[in-house]
């Protein structure tokens, strides 16, 4: 819930957290535990992930503290002994984060964060640690999909209104940002993030005018300097013939009309008609935004079929990832007290130890193949991803502003060679095990057969 | 962005939202306007949509204001004359709301919720307003899916870690209460909303202990009467035979293991061997809990093959309605200053006019047919489905309880034909057009056509 009123976000968990942490307490089980956040399958047609979500994470951990009137709910539920709940009251996160970078590109199995803390800590974040991460990187990587149709052609996130809530508002406008979008229509995102913002008009305004032109002039009026007109009312292309009337006043009063919005109808015949419009009244500049329905998939189809537009507003299906709305995430734990630790559950198999991305390169720099090996292996030609951003609860580096986390996205996904970027999927980039991974999980996956699954 | 400090609301908005108030401002345009909120098609599979979302909405409305560094933002982007950031100092919503209550099933077409106010308050909360109602009525429907395929088996939302932010959260464990859900995993819905709040142990617990049964003992010693063992990870049937081991154990001590949870696995056979073995041991009263992955389609084909379960945690596809993770639903002006208005827009025609829908019943109470008409119109033998449920910006009736939302649902789901809650869909229910209504729009597309569409 988004409000004016403070939201605590250490009880924006699962009950089982809690409940966990309860038993680990009353066990006296206080020893470190690394858990590992991957993905376990691509969505469909999806063959690389933009990593994003990270910093917001961190602020989460570097405030972690169970609020007065959260505990007074929590032992309103008589589910938890007074001990334990003492015990919260003082809780902070005290322990290290290792994780791949805001806008790098990344691949399924690979750990994205690594948070290594006592037991109860690094438990009791996982919702949110989840939640920080899945729908970011979801979008992100949405959003490159749609920056890569585009090619140069300007990218806003129009999504607010059918993103699922507020907070997912928020979290798309960043993340759309890392993944190549100029801007957004989110006044709070702007603010927050410090985002470019933009719109202009929609047609309610147009149609509580006497007439279309009347609130054409109204707005120019008001916007001499930032106009968009919004034509597809009515009828686009009468809609462009009084956007050339008004875009001739707005150049007699020294001014120039930015840009039309088509919302509707045929965008590859509307826009080169529309084109033809101004072109032909000699209104060249005035360029063609498109909104309403985009995706990658539409902007590919449209710009093939030879559409003149020249920034898209993305909104819905960008925002809430349509055809993927959730990543196969999760968060498992890999360590504990010093043990390597996997489960069998059949179709979801983990890796145990704490882990590296190794990523090794071509002569020209492009991306050839990703090991995943143990934290502490070395492997040679290779750049290793996961970096430690948090230690003993505190951040190691200022905030990243927002454009630099763009930068390293676009240098990234040029690096990327162009089979993965298909928009039908390829999801066969190399990722491979290293040999004392390996072992590892033979070793650990002997034991427990051997533990486990015997008579009791 | 869900923090420890507070949000404001009122810039949870996409920019042209203030672009054009500012535009209405300078024009001195502050008639009334009426906005009306529907949905122009259903999404896949669907046929029917339980409305929710609109309480939190009110509140919002009942306590709209901007905050002082809110504007002090919409300064620094010099995108606004200084006397139109003073109007919004004081801007308070002073309007109408008229909405289908929460939990009432409603259909294609049908405005859920018309908002009657000076023209620049009802378009400044537009993205709000679409934001408030469009995930929850998509959730709560989904969860009414689940509840029809679970028939009177029990559903606990488990979306959190993978709802699109912590806000969706929240809404998510909201609606599904209001679908049918007995509770949630989330306890700041429990905390907030009062809901009952359930969850007891996730893999990492089992997999921390040295063996899985010292992890089943732990947990039962902590939560002698609230234990559910989740058996699966490392071998479910294992895992059962332990778990009978530990609810001996339990039993000896006075206790009940209440029961045993499978995540992963064909749940049809493994829920089967389950059952047996708790049956065959003695121990009847262990339920099955399952999760993994459940939506309503998964729930209805285990069901139908035989599957055991009592119980079903129901998490991301749920909470992201994955199927269909989005409405195609509109916020559109439909009169201004006393003024009947349409958009002609390509494939998004809207419907002039304040307007009331008319439900009409067979002999036993089922659901035959909605009429929209006129909001001035009366139509005999049927029941106007929207209330009005603000005044003067002012609720005019305390907050609902969820329970008595829930109940509300359970009694229209129970009247609402077979054929409609079929889970491939039949988006068939008849929904027509008063004759008072159809001759509005007749008579203003045809002044439309004669103003707007001719030469400039």
């Amino acid at each position: 819930m988004v409000t004016d009123r403070p939201q605590s976000r250490e009880i924006m968990t699962d009950l089982y957290e809690l409940t966990m942490a309860a038993s680990y307490f009353e066990q006296g089980m206080f020893a470190p535990a690394t858990f590992s956040l991957m993905v376990r399958e691509y969505p469909p047609k999806r063959s690389y992930m933009v990593c994003a979500g990270l910093d917001p994470l961190l602020d989460y951990l570097e405030s972690f503290h169970f609020h007065p009137d959260d505990l007074e709910y929590l032992e309103q539920t008589s589910l938890f002994p007074d001990k334990f709940l003492q015990f919260l009251e003082t809780l902070r996160f005290t322990g290290e984060v290792r994780a791949i970078p805001e806008g790098r590109i990344a691949f399924c199995d690979e750990p994205l964060v690594e948070i290594t803390a006592p037991v109860v800590q690094a438990q009791l974040v996982e919702t949110f640690v989840i939640n920080s991460i899945n729908l970011p990187t979801l979008v992100a990587t949405k959003a490159s999909r749609c920056h890569y149709a585009a090619g140069e052609r300007q990218l806003v996130d129009f999504s607010l209104r059918r993103t699922h809530g507020m907070h997912a508002g928020l979290m798309v406008a960043r993340s759309s940002f890392i993944g190549g979008f100029i801007g957004t229509s989110n006044v709070q995102a702007g603010k927050i993030y410090g985002l470019p913002i933009y719109g202009t008009m929609a047609h309610s305004y147009v149609e509580s005018f006497d007439r279309e032109i009347d609130s054409f002039r109204a707005f120019a009026k008001s916007f001499p300097d930032n106009t968009v007109l919004l034509i597809d009312t009515y009828d686009t292309l009468a809609g462009a013939r009084k956007a050339v009337t008004v875009a001739a006043e707005m150049r007699q009063a020294g001014h120039t009309l930015r840009a039309v919005r088509l919302d509707s109808g045929d965008m590859v015949e509307l826009s080169q008609q529309v084109r033809k419009i101004f072109d032909g009244s000699g209104f060249p500049e005035v360029t063609i935004f498109a909104s309403g329905g985009f995706d990658e998939f539409k902007i590919q189809k449209i710009l093939s079929a030879g559409a003149i537009i020249d920034a898209f507003g993305v909104g819905t299906k960008m925002g809430v990832s349509a055809d993927a709305p959730y990543l196969d995430m999760a968060y498992k734990i890999v360590m504990y007290n010093g043990r390597p630790l996997l489960k069998l559950s059949s179709g979801k198999v983990s890796l145990a130890g704490p882990k590296q991305v190794f990523r090794q390169r071509d002569e020209q720099g492009f991306f050839k193949g990703d090991l995943i090996g143990l934290s502490e292996e070395e492997v040679d030609d290779s750049e290793p991803l996961l970096e430690i951003v948090m230690q003993d609860g505190k951040r190691l580096l200022p905030q990243e502003p927002l454009p630099k986390i763009q930068e390293r996205f676009r240098e990234e996904f040029r690096l990327l060679p162009e089979t993965y970027k298909n928009l039908g999927g390829n999801p066969n980039y190399p990722v491979n095990i290293t040999p004392r991974l390996q072992a590892l999980q033979d070793q650990v996956k002997r034991e427990i057969s051997e533990k486990e699954l015997g008579p009791v």
